[in-house]
């Protein structure tokens, strides 16, 4: 019994201490939950705990800061980019495709004598102004036309930004412009050549610089679409431009513009 | 000695057994809690450990996305909502109770033969315009009184919103509308009958669609309020409505309307 | 070896006991790791688990709540303060420095005798009412000016704030003030005494009340700028005040100024 005592006394011994080692690893772990489970208790109060006052505040503050900076963009005319394309700083729409005017006054508009000639009178505050309202952008005739801007001064292009009134307050989208081609110049740009003109023979000053062709799509939740012009063109200097496009969202009649913006360095 | 022994040995292994069995279930335990504590620990950090780079970065996409939302809805006329009530689209103020004028004009607004007959020159763009400024909104003598709306389009009306400036920066709150009741019209509404006119003598016709009565509170941190009418409207079409209200907050001389938007489906 | 097992025995069980004491404590321990971990868990995912739906839902209304908040105020002015200073209100700008105007209009501007007689005919339209686009501010020679504005009623003063148009967007920011003086009166600031006139002369009514001076920030990210007059100030009356400026931010030609608000309590 006691040689069977004694080999029970040393397999309990054996067994002891292994059960020692394991409630040694067991401290060490229980301690190192126990210090992650207080970091995460910790943490999770005071960041976002629901009910906790602190978390709530550390939340409203982060909140507080991107608001503070979304708004101020906001206000920076959305883009926080000069606009040297700004009516109010002396830019001015010097030429477009014919306007679409209501009633008896369109069939004027579109007769061929005033293709070139005749100016909207209110173009440049319709253009190149922030957006009123619903219904305040320069109508030209068809789906396709375009506008010619002298800027408020010489520039290196870098960008350039068309705005159309939110898709979810527009009385008719489809008048949107549905593709925007932009065209540098320095001087005024040559008239219009029109669809029929054989644009091979003329010289590529006439031309102008090709800054690029971009999609704008009117039904974004972003309606306000900068659209950045290769770094190549970053050297060349304009001061106007011709903001042409070749489809809209589907209206047979006119295509309506709201507002252009037009980016860049002071030459 | 040896039995002792050999009791005391077995009990010792009974309680081995015990201790053996309350390990294990602590291991359990612990490595249950150690996993809870890790992803704990691994959330919070994560999320929203104030000074977690990560967290933050998280926490600012969050925020971005609803600021960048809720900009896009306030660039919407606030509302989200084509206002058929627009000026700009085309729509206008046709008739409304006197007009308060200033100084010695204001006499003669009130005159009764200027009752139905004068519109103020200014009404649509100041009642079917965004706000804005202060004290630009149709003054109508009195705590109560109308203004008939002739649409843009006729429509299925399905809401309206009024928004008066914000009580925090008005000069004088009083002159807000307490109440508001709408009734539709196909077709420009009959003379307001007065006070003292009796309706039961009417055609339904003449009295128009009752949209709906509805309480605006001028002193709500949210001012642009927009009221759901009912669904049985939802098949009428009207093409002018009728806004009134019996009350204001408190002013005894006249009532400032400064924003109405009509929303629906076109018919 | 009986007597030795005893003494194996005894000490197993001391340190058996021993094992169980820290047993004890461990399923304290573990029972308390596990409640803050579970805590931590449930929080966690609650309030800011990346992608846990409700955490996200929860920190969506906090922002919303935010940004709701941050909008209204916003679309109050930005300010949430009356402005008795507003065009709109009937505030307007009575008389002010040289207006800097383009090309040979500008000399005539300059000359003495218009000094203190001619008011820019927008002056009022420009510096107290909301800024509308970049360029649209009231230009006054060289880089120190004033401007005296009759408010549109009799004030205890609290504050003002001036505005300009953000650094980001703004063509020239060198043409913003960069600092302001405040100085109150009741009734018509007498004429300006210019930098040659012998202040001490003038009587205490004359010089008006010196409500302070304050250096705006052109470059700062907020560029509207609310500043607090002492509370001394609070029980004086004030119906007209005059805003100067000393410097600019470099313009040698002029120096722009783009809103005015004056804000207080009704005296």
């Amino acid at each position: 019994m006691c040689s069977t005592q004694a080999g029970t006394s040393a397999s309990l011994e054996a067994e002891l201490a292994h059960v020692q080692a394991e409630l040694a690893q067991l401290r060490l772990a229980a301690a190192s939950s126990a210090t992650a489970a207080a970091a995460a208790a910790d943490a999770a109060p005071a960041a976002c705990e629901p009910a906790g006052a602190a978390g709530r505040q550390l939340l409203q503050q982060v909140v507080r800061e991107e608001v503070s900076e979304a708004l101020e963009l906001f206000a920076a005319d959305r883009t926080g980019l000069p606009d040297y394309a700004l009516a109010a700083g002396g830019a001015e729409v010097v030429a477009h495709s014919p306007a679409h005017l209501p009633s008896s006054a369109s069939l004027l508009a579109t007769l061929p004598r005033l293709h070139s000639g005749v100016v909207h009178p209110q173009a440049s505050k319709l253009l190149l102004a922030p957006i009123s309202q619903p219904g305040l952008c320069l109508p030209l005739v068809g789906a396709a036309g375009w506008v010619d801007v002298r800027l408020t001064r010489r520039i290196h292009p870098t960008a350039f930004t068309y705005e159309h009134i939110p898709a979810a307050i527009a009385f008719d989208i489809r008048s949107a412009p549905r593709n925007l081609v932009l065209t540098g110049f320095l001087g005024p740009p040559p008239p219009h050549p029109g669809p029929a003109a054989n644009s091979s023979a003329e010289g590529a000053e006439a031309l102008g610089v090709p800054l690029g062709s971009f999609s704008y799509d009117a039904h974004s939740r972003h309606p306000v679409q900068t659209f950045q012009l290769g770094p190549e063109w970053r050297q060349v200097e304009v001061d106007h431009v011709r903001l042409a496009f070749a489809a809209n969202n589907g209206h047979p009649g006119y295509t309506c513009l709201y507002r252009f913006r037009m980016h860049g360095t002071p030459a």
